[in-house]
This record gives C-alpha cells, sequence and structure tokens, in this order.
C-alpha cells in the first residue's frame, strides 16, 4: 500500500500530545479523523515520536499507508481544509514503504524557550516559560557542554518509565540569549520520555545557583533520578525539527 | 490625585479591540475592571490610542489616575495577579499630572506581520497573515518608501469616519523578509483608524502585481480612498511602542 509521509506543524496548548489516549484530544486523533474523513479508510498515523501533552512541534514527522487517489504532494492541503488552524501539515510526499517515520530517525531537535524578565509575556505566554529569577547563563552554558557525546541519560528518565536502552548520544546542547527571549537548543540521536524537560530543569536551577554546575555531570556518572532536577513545564518545549539517516531532514521544508 | 502610567502588552486575539464597547469584551474594560478590584476605585484609563478589533499590542501606553496606596511601580505586579495570561502590564511608575498617554504621543511603531509560505503557520497562526501568492518585495519595499514625510493621509482613512486633520508624518516604512516571516514596520507621528492596514493591503496589491507601483503616490495624491486598496486583516497588524514628546519610550523598557 502506498505510503504518505507529512511534516506536520502544531500548537500544542490545547492538545494532550501526540499520541491518542483516553483522556482529552491528541494530535494524532485529529489527524487520523481527517484522514478518515478525506479516504474512506481507517488510518493509523506513525509520527518520530510522542510529544507530552502540551510540548509543541514546528516540525514533527509522520507516515501512513492508504489507498486513496489524492496525489502525496496534495495531502498536505486537502488536510488543512478541515484541520483546526492549530495544527497545521506543511508538506507531504510519497515515500518508500520501508520508510519509518520512528525507526529511521537519525537526529532530533528539539528547543526549549524562556521568557527571562520581571513579568510573563502576553503574546509568547504560550511557548515560553515565564523566569523572573537571575539566571547565570555562563554557568548554564557550562553545563550544557558536559552531556555532549555518548552517555547512558538514566538519570533524566522520567521515574516509572521503564526503558532497556537509556543510551543516547547528543550532538548539540547550546543556550543563547536574544534579549528576554533565551533559548535552548538540543541535538541528539533520540530523547526518552520527559528528557529534555529534566535536562532544562536540572540547568535552570544551576544557572539559578541552586544546584552545583557539575549537576549533569554528578546524575551521568550516577546514573540517579534524584542527582538531576525537577522537570521544566511542557509549554516550553518544541519539537524543531527531525532528520532521517536516508538524508531527509525537515530543515529542508521548513 | 497621583497619576500612574503603564505599559500594556496584550494577544489581541480574544478581545474587541483596546476601547470599551456593547459587544464583546475589550482589553480596557479587562483593566478597568481589575483596577477597580485592586483600588475599590471606579478608574477610567486612557490609551496611547484604540487598537480594533483582534490587533495586538507588544508595548501600549495608558494612564489613570488613583487615589490608592499601592506604590505606582507595584501596580504592574498586582494587576498580573488576576488579569488573563494574554493581558500582562510589563511596566507601571507614577508620572507628572500633565502626562496624557494620547495626547503627549510623539510617535507611534506600528508593525504588520505575513506568513509567507504554501501553508498558514499552526504556531504563528494568530499574529500572522498568511499569504501563499508570489510577492515582489522589490517593488513592495520601493513603493513603501513613497509615504515617507508629512503627507495627507485621507485616501487611508476607513470610511465613514470623520476626521478634520488627516495629515501624519511617516518617519520610517520598512519591509523585511526572514525566511518566511516577512513583517512590515511603520513609524510615524500617528495613525487614523485602519490606516496601517489600508496601506498594508494596498502594499501586498502591488506585490501581487494586482495594482500600480505607484499607486500609494497616486492615492496620496488624489486622496480617494478608492484608489488605495482593501484593508489588510487585523490579526497581522501589532502596536510595537509610543515614543512620548517627554523623552519616554516604551523601547527602553521591553
Amino acid at each position: 500500500m502506498p505510503r504518505i509521509r507529512l511534516i506536520i506543524e502544531y500548537d500544542g496548548t490545547n492538545y494532550r500530545g501526540w499520541q491518542n489516549q483516553p483522556n482529552g484530544l491528541a494530535v494524532q486523533e485529529v489527524l487520523e479523523r481527517e484522514l478518515e474523513k478525506l479516504t474512506g479508510e481507517r488510518i493509523v498515523i506513525h509520527a518520530s515520536g510522542r510529544t507530552d501533552s502540551g510540548v509543541h512541534a514546528r516540525a514533527q514527522v509522520a507516515h501512513f499507508d492508504t489507498l486513496s487517489s489524492i496525489p502525496a504532494d496534495k495531502f498536505c492541503y486537502a488536510l488543512n481544509v478541515g484541520l483546526p488552524a492549530d495544527v497545521r501539515i506543511i508538506y507531504s510526499d510519497s515515500v518508500y514503504e520501508n520508510f519509518h517515520a520512528r525507526f529511521c530517525v537519525k537526529k532530533k531537535h528539539y528547543r526549549y524557550a524562556i521568557w527571562h524578565a520581571p513579568h510573563a509575556s502576553a503574546l509568547n505566554a504560550r511557548t515560553t516559560l515565564h523566569i523572573h529569577t537571575t539566571l547565570d547563563y555562563d554557568n548554564i552554558n557550562v553545563a550544557a557542554k558536559d552531556i555532549i557525546g555518548t552517555h547512558d541519560f538514566r538519570a533524566f528518565k522520567a521515574a516509572g518509565v521503564e526503558l532497556n536502552d537509556t543510551v543516547r548520544t547528543i550532538y548539540e546542547s547550546n543556550w543563547s540569549v536574544n534579549g528576554r527571549l533565551v533559548t535552548y537548543d538540543v541535538i541528539g540521536s533520540g530523547f526518552m520520555y520527559n528528557m529534555v524537560r529534566i535536562l532544562v530543569g536540572t540547568m535552570i536551577e544551576i544557572g539559578q545557583g541552586r544546584r552545583d554546575k557539575d549537576s549533569l555531570k554528578t546524575a551521568l556518572s550516577t546514573l540517579n533520578r534524584s542527582d538531576a532536577g525537577a522537570t521544566a513545564p511542557a509549554h516550553g518545549l518544541m519539537l524543531m525539527g527531525v532528520e532521517y539517516a536516508d538524508g531527509f531532514n525537515t530543515r529542508d521544508y521548513v
């Protein structure tokens, strides 16, 4: 059956994350409903990975199989007609049958955004975490480099999640300050549930002087969740893009 | 009575503009309600100018008089406790009694944002106008310069609005392209109701080749509304800041 690939942008504010679940609306559900309307088929859509409730995506990748006669490159237009304004398909194409949006991922890029100011921003409230305390960016950015390379990130895994493989490779880990908007960009081979949010929560505590500068290094060596910081809130996090083993990279389409 | 000055940021999506009116909620009403709760006084708040329904503000300025014992620089904190997240006070201070948020304005800065891409943006839908057609930015930006200086802008006034003084001075008028996000910045001595939106609508039509490149010049000379273009939608427009005759400039606080 022909396989279609999508790049999806969403504002996660009104959704219970990517994956279908019993309470509240998931982005996946919204898309599958719309696909059923368009094709008459019950379609299951597979993403590069789940995003938590409230997390946004600049460029999520997903695939599905269909016998529909809608041309692959027109699926974006057809879907956008019926989708809510906070979910947009920005690209669609036909892809070979061995492509899998999740299993073929090479790298993922996440960004965490902080509004560092005395007051929260009305215009950026949905996509930034407001912090009004002092943050020492020199310390934070030095700490951020401690995770680059291949490490066992077991200490940065949400409690209760069972995973055999907790080793991931981080290629880039960098903070930048642009006035009141502060962003953390991290590119890695993959991320476990809550992993970016726990990394950010730990670095915020380092920046606030509430935690030792070497905390990330320590947690990477002890593997204890209790040596890492709190989980930063979901709404500051955004999946920026996905790169695949075959060279397909969302960066070329957004 | 002591006079307090505020800088206000708002996402205009859920409001019927700045000014109180019978149908729907205005930003002014939300603020006056909150001020009454805080002070026990019926307070009228005066802004630098009205913004239309759906228009946003990065930095609107307003003033009001009160006998409240809340320190002037703490009003921002006190108000933000009760205000909705899409309205934030980012600064408050005490100001001399002759200061008037509207009558003392020297310059205003507006920005209009366009999302120029095949598909709209889920994350920027509230603050950008989506355009998918070709736009010739060279032509648009040349045209934009035609309004710099002091002119009678009667042709760019909403139909039905009676105004004696339609002369305004434009100091800056510039388009810039940053990937899919295209912005138009205009700084002037003041703007009539709908004026920026009609200017933008006219320039979009120039960029689409649907209107002569000299249209702004022509409309400035004929003074006919029919020689200008359509009124661009409100949600792409944002009041970026206000500068006052006494040197107070929101740019120093945002």
